[in-house]
Formats: C-alpha cells, structure tokens, sequence
C-alpha cells in the first residue's frame, strides 16, 4: 500500500486521522497556488528529531518560499553538516550517567561532546566569512549558507534556492552563542530589527499568505504578526503538542488568530494535534506524491 | 512511496518518528512470536475515529487472540451495522444548533438521532436471542455476535474467528442501557465477575503474553491485572494522548508497570504518545505489509 | 492570607486561574441550589494522590449527593482502612528496583507489597458478611460500607450519611478481583445492569442535575449518560488533564455534551485542565470556607 | 484556612498537588540561599493571564535577582501601562465577530483596539528617550523603564531596584514591531549578542544559580544555555503544561538538563505539569507567608 492510498482512506476517518489527510490536500493547495507565498515555521528539536531530509525535501521541490526558524535549527543542521551525529538511545538512562560519558539527551536522542566541538569548529570558520557590516539574521544566515559546502545542509540548499531564512531569536543557541564568541574578537552586527524591514518586504510582495507552522514558538509568532501587515493568512497548516488553555502562543489555535487579523476570515486551515516527527514525513510524503 | 518504506525510513528520525516505526517491527514480533497470547485492549472513540475497518483487518489477519475493550466500541461497531453513520464535520458549529438537527457530536464527528434509533431497534432484537442464564460479558459479546448478520462487524468477525471480546465496563454504554431496557421485561443476566473467571484461563492458557493497548481506561486496567496471574507482559505496545504525571492509569507509563509486575523485567515495550486514530493505520499497514 | 482571598483575587486573573475561582463559586451554587442533585465523578488515582480526605469534607459537609467513582478510589480507600500506606518517593528510581523492593509505583506514590496483603484479608472479611442475593454496586459498597469501622473512610462514610455509591466497572479493580476470588468459594451476586434501575430512580427524583467530574473515565460518562434521561446537567465542573482532539470521553468537552442533551442548553459549567490534585483541595478550601 | 496552611497539608498529597507544596519550600531555599542568584524565565502570556501584579510581588520582595522574558511579556505590562485593558470574557465567542467589535482573543481573555493604540502611543514616546548607541536588550529594557512613570509596572520597578531584563528575542513581539517602527525614522541600535556579555558577567558573578522557568521558550532557553557557563543551576523549578515526549526544549524535563550539565548532579528541582496561572499565585503566597 502506497503512503498516498493510506492517506486517502485516512479521510474516511475522524479526529487526526482525517487531520492528517485533509491537512496533504490543504498544503498541496497552498504551495499550488501560484499567488500564495508559503512561510515554514520551525520550532522544536526537529533535526534531531531526524526531520532533516523531509525539510530538505520541502525546499528541493519548491513546497515553501520563506523559513523562520529557531537557531536550533540551524545549529543542529550545521553540526551534521560538520560530522556531528545524532544518535538514538534509551530514555531510561541516567542523565548524569549520560554526563559522564559525555554525551547530552534530548528525550530519546543524544549528542557526543565531540559533535559540539566539530560544530565550534566549523562555525568559527564559517563565521569569519561573513561581511563587516549590519545585517538581518536573514542576511547573516545567507552568508553561512554561501560558505557552507555540505550538500545535505537545510541552510547551503536554502542559500542555492535563494530561500530566505529568519531567525529572530537566533543569539538564544548554539549558533548565536558561537556568534557572540567570534565577536569578542572579530567584528559582526547582527540587527534584529532589520529582519522586520526584510519580512515586510516580502510580505508586501505577496498576493496571498499561507503558512505551514510547526511547532509553535517564534517562529509561529513571528509569521503570525507579519501576517498582520497583509490581510493575514489565507492558507494555515499547525501542528503541536501544546494546548490552547493556557493563553501561550505555541498552543493558540489557529480560529484564535482570525480575531487578532492574523488569519484571514475566509481561510482554509487545520489545527493538528501531534508531534511534528510523526505528522510531517506522512504529509510530505503525500505532497510528494501528488506533485 | 510505500507506507513500508515510509516507516523504514521513519526509523532512523527520532521522537515520536523513530517509536512508531520500531512499534511495527515489535508488534510483528508479538504476533509472530506462536508462544505469545497478543490482547488488543481498546478505549476511546475509536469506531466513531473510523478505525472499523482498521480493527477488522486485525481480527481477519490473525494479529489479535483476545480484545478486552469499552461498551462504547462494541456499541458503535453495531451502530454501523443497524445501517447507522458517523459523520464528520465542523467542529466549531454551535452545540445547541447540533442538537437542534437532532446530531449528537464527538469532537468533529456527527451522529444523527435516527442512527441511534436504528442502533435500539437492532439490539432489542439481537438481545431476544440471548440465553437466559448467567453469563460473563465475553459470552454475552459472543452471543450477541452469533446473530448479527453484518459482514463488516467486528462483533460478528469476532465471533465468527472464535477471538473472545470481554467488556468488564459494558454496562456503561448504549449497549448497557439498551440491555437493561431489555432485561426490565425480559431475563438477562450478567455476572461481570465470570469475566475474571474466563480470562484467567485464557491467561493460565497462555505461555508469554503480549498486548497492543490503545487509549487506556478500563481496558488497559484489566489486562495490566490479568497480566499479574502471568509473570507480566512479554511485549506491550501503548498509544495514548493521556500523561504519567497525574497518577491515572491512562497515561501511565509501561515502564511503571514493571514495578507491579504487570510487564516482565525484561519485556520489550514502546510507550507512544498521539492519537490512536493516526498511529494504528499507519502501524497496522506496515505489518500487514510483512505479513 | 486565606484560601478564600487567594480566589478573590484569582478571579481578576485569566485562563486557569480564574476558572478556579470561578469554579469555586459554581460548585457553591450547584450545592446550595436545594433543588439541585449533585453527582460527584471520580477517576483517576485520587487516593494515593492524597485526596481521601478531601473527598471526606466534600461528603461530611453535604456537598454530593451520589459518587459514581472507579474501583480502585474503593479499594484504595479500603487500603488506607486496611492498615496499608500510600507512600511519596522518587519517580526517577528504577521500576525493577523498586519491584525487587516489594513496592509498586503510581508515578510518585509508593504502595507496599504488605499493604496489599492487609486489603486482601480486610476484604475477605467484609465480604463475609455482604447478603447472598443479586444486588447493585450500589448496595454492595453500601454493604461494605456498613461493616467497615474505619472512621476515615470514604465508604464508610457514605453508608453512614447514606450517599450512594455507584462503581459500574468496579469488577475491574483490586475490589473486583477480592470479589471474584472470594466468589469462587461462596455465593456474591453483583448484577450490574442494576446499577441503571437505581440510578435512573434517582435521576427521575431530580428536580435539577449538577456534577463534578473528576478525571472522565466511566464515571463521567455514566454520569453524563444518565442526565439524559433528565433534561441534562443544569450545572457541570469537570477536572481534566486530557483533551478533546482525539474523541474519547475523558476529555470531551462539556460544551460538546450539550449537544447529547446531556448538559441543558443554558446550564452553567467549566471545564478546567489541570490534575485534580492539585485543583480540588484549593476549590473544596474555597467553598468550606463559604459554606 | 490560609493558603500557608493548604500548602502543609499538600505536602501529604501526591502528584501536583504535592509537588507545588514542595516547590514552595525549594523557592524558599532558593531564595533564602545567599550565596544563590536567583534567575526567572517569563513565557507564555503570563500578564494578560493576570500575574502582573504576582510578578511585581516577587520583584519587590527580592525573590529575583535576574529576569528573562519574550517580548510579549513586556509589552502586555507596558500595555497595561499605557492605560490599555485585559478583559475576560467568553472564548465560545465567534472569533469573526470579536474582530469586528475590534478585539483579539488570547483563549479566554480579551484585548480592545483601542488598548492597541494606546500602547504604541506610549511606547513612540517611550522610544524618543533611549540613546543613540549599541545596546543589550537588557539596557534597552533598563532605558525604557527609566522614562515608566507607572508605579504598577514590573518594567519600572526591575529599573528602580536595578533588576535586569533580558529579552533575547524581544523582536518579535508589539515591543519589537513598536521599536522597528521607530527605527524607521529615528536611530536605534539593539546588539543581540551583547546580551551574552552581560548574561555571562552575572552568571560569572553568582556563587550558585537558581531558576524558577514559568513556560518554557527562549527565556528557559537562554537559562540554562548560559548555566553552562557555571556549574549548571544548583535549584530548578519548571512549570509548564508542555511535555517531554516530542524533544522541544518547553516541555523537556530537567532531569536531562543534567546530561548536557545545565543542572548540577546534586541540585534540587522540581518539574510542575501546570498551568502558571493556577501554580504560581499559590506558590507566590506561600513564600510571602514565610519570608
């Protein structure tokens, strides 16, 4: 059975089910409309999550025009792109076991000290590329990109395609804590409120808005205020984990945001409940399918 | 794609990813393994999620010996067969407004009053057919399915299969009212403790045991006890959205379980946290897929 | 400063904060409507969670009319009177090792492989002395209840306040397999469907409806499925840490009952995501302190 | 009963209830430890969820030594500041209809257009008295509360007791939207990555680290990526409703933080599954009652 016939009898289905498989259709809608921009959030530990190759392959096959990330992100793309490995272990094991033998978890995945250690290595050369003068962290991300020689890199293939990528809360990761290293010595401005001035820009430039969120966070915040400037989202596409009851942005649902403009009243979207690992391959397997 | 493939590669992601691709490889294991009793415990709004079908592949290709499950399953397996529908639709529409079109709603899905009128003129006619002495609900279950006529219906593939279906908590359901209607004009007679009484035979019967629990509740509470009888589960599998931190036996972990001798010390166990409506098709695929 | 000004000022919050407050508020006008029955739900592990003696103010102080609750809130409420403990500790120890220690855990909650003994031979004694003829859960645990001389119990003081006590899926619970086990010997009769004759006597001799539900689980729907034989519930809290997206009862919203005609189209009601442990004590302090 | 009193009895609870009793005592030790510097993470919408005034309590009575927010945080306080609302109300609302009586909705609460405008009337203002030269965002914050005549504002007050704040990704956010806006026309330079001079200064200059982390996000994250630079915290408390099972940092436990030695192998930490809003008012009171 092909992964597209699963979903196509996963719409006879209820709850998430039917999310899932409605929320392919919705997204193939969105990246096919000709006059929609689509916007990638990205927020959680999705490259260790291994979601690395699917989001390689959203921007190979032109499933999105814009990416607004955490830093995380980026640093953990950078830290495969310099032989840095995630691995996969037991959960159960003691954490300051884990310590000693020099790794670090992330739920059921794990990192070893000397993965940091290419990655610091490779940012601090990465880093000495880029120009002297202020830039957006969009800016400042296509600059990596431009010295990045791996062919697997989320940021080398998005710096290619001349995708852009915000990372408003960059400084707050590994990637900004190497930053903010080499700039003891080396010269580098970073200015966030640039990254406004270049978002507006292409929101501007947009006829419609659509927007694929995973994961909450900043990025979710970021692309849903900008939606502000335009006449909100036309398109929407969340998954999460977190729940609305708490008034946090991560777990907001997407009706919430017809209230503040952030989503347009017409809109098509899809609130789905799950983890970002488990819901994504199926969807951009389904996409895939279909392109 | 292939969903087979779609999981091999989902085995190398991490997260929720990584467990439902490892979750199909064990679940092979569990009904591969010929010493290996596999109970299939179901809570949740399972029939009205659409996973009818999904379940009556199980049945039909050997994966199940025993399923202890909720009223409400069996309830709105034989809904369907009364000609009744579960509908989806608009999860935002008034609740008034739906009871107003004589719909009664679970979540985003919609059954109308006639469904349930058809579901009572069916069970007091199924119900006429019961032996008047007293019997566990395993029997009950399969004297109810021994006159149902539905090819589709798991109650009837379950009896047809000689896979025994007990239901400690049937009572509260449709079908338990509609039984106790009955009963006020007519004998029946239940005796829920029998139910211990048959499925610790099946327990004392079975060399190792194994279970795929999806969604909790009394289900999960009744095979965990049963499994007490036996040294523990061999192989457990659980699929819930509840969480271990408020102490209920929804959303405790298998790894608890342990300490009550539930699940062997060295069991092989995936605890996985997301909707069942969206993990059971994509894990019951690809075992049928290596079948 | 007092419980009763911290919910004052709890009320001027947001989210679930001020559904506390205001839930306080309810429950006191659900339990001072003397035209009101209130139903109390209970699931999940209140007990070991330390919630016995909660539960005993809300029946010393007149705030239930008729529990529906779990097997286990019975047994463990028997535990306690039995001699047995519910001891706090680390959830980080291993499950093996706390087995090895004769320990059985509940997330954080300890429960001696003694305790259990003493709650068997306590029960074996009870049960000697419940009458040899068909019966309700509801007399049954009322039977109980009267040779219980514990007088911090729960089910002894419901007999003695004669407050009803339904457990439809108590087979499933240490008090079920006591039952069972002691059934093997001499006669017990517990005729479930029973349960719905006395229930719906005492729905039918309600002039309104009301009901706190903690936890979901079968109490809840028993409850919620008994209203509809009334005109629904006129006033609902329910405590909840499960969701609404996958379907299952427990955590349904009760906005979607009203469309069952299980809650009244204009009944008052709150839905508050929280673990009961931590909500019951402050809102049960919040009414003792108004009453 | 005062609220110091339900805390005690609490401690003989389990699950949440016990651990918020717990807690109160740790952030007691915590704070009582001279040699501890005490840091607060701030995310989620904490303000318009009421704990304006529970925040300002803890500053002013010296339960924090360093804060680090989202944007959102500052700029609901400088809301309120401006002369802006939060309201309560009904989120059945149509969200259609709230935006055309020009509100937007955070789950339950509710903010007027009007309020909007107020506040970047305010903050223009504000805007005019920051100097002209490369700052922190913590200086940034520091500037802006200097020129707060509001006696009620938590940005005011951490000026007056010289209480950093940090706001790592305060860009995104009304604060950061306000101040890109006044960019435009007007100089201002924020430097991101000065905030890690200033962040590593304190941490330098702490004998032991403490952190209380309400919410998860960039301020839990940027905590414990700088307890890095120390030994790791010594005392951790975290209440978040986020969970662990899908790797992102909001939900991950603090238990792995000791893997990657952001906790020392011997702190004391407590995970609460809670919503702020409920949890912190409680905690807050009980400590006041002891200080």
């Amino acid at each position: 059975m092909t992964v597209s016939e699963l979903l196509n009898s996963m719409k006879h289905g209820g709850f998430t089910c039917r999310k899932v498989a409605l929320a392919t259709d919705l997204f193939l809608d969105m990246i096919q409309d000709k006059s929609c921009t689509t916007f990638l959030g990205l927020a959680g530990a999705l490259i260790p999550g291994g979601m690395r190759k699917i989001l390689y392959k959203m921007i190979e096959n032109d499933m999105v025009d814009c990416i607004i990330t955490t830093g995380a992100n980026l640093s953990h793309d950078l830290l495969e792109t310099s032989g840095g490995s995630h691995f996969h272990g037991d959960n159960q094991l003691k954490d300051v076991k884990i310590k000693e033998l020099d790794f670090s978890r992330i739920f059921d995945t794990f990192i070893s000290y000397e993965s940091f250690v290419k990655f610091e290595n490779l940012l601090q050369k990465l880093l000495d590329n880029i120009p002297n003068e202020p830039m957006s962290t969009r800016r400042f991300i296509y600059e990596i990109g431009r010295y990045v020689t791996d062919p697997n890199s989320i940021v080398r293939l998005a710096y290619e395609r001349e995708i852009p990528i915000f990372s408003p809360s960059f400084a707050d990761s590994m990637l900004g804590v190497q930053s903010w290293l080499f700039s003891q010595t080396k010269p580098l401005k970073i200015d966030v409120l640039k990254d406004h001035t270049e978002f507006s820009e292409i929101i501007y430039n947009s006829k419609k808005m659509g927007a694929m969120i995973l994961g909450g966070g900043v990025p979710k915040h970021f692309i849903m205020n900008g939606s502000q400037l335009h006449d909100g989202l036309s398109y929407a596409i969340q998954v999460t984990m977190d729940r609305p009851e708490h008034g946090g942005v991560s777990g907001a649902s997407i009706k919430e945001a017809v209230s503040w403009g952030k989503v347009t009243t017409d809109a098509k979207w899809i609130d789905i409940m799950g983890d970002v690992t488990l819901v994504l391959p199926l969807l951009v397997t389904g996409v895939l399918s279909k392109l």
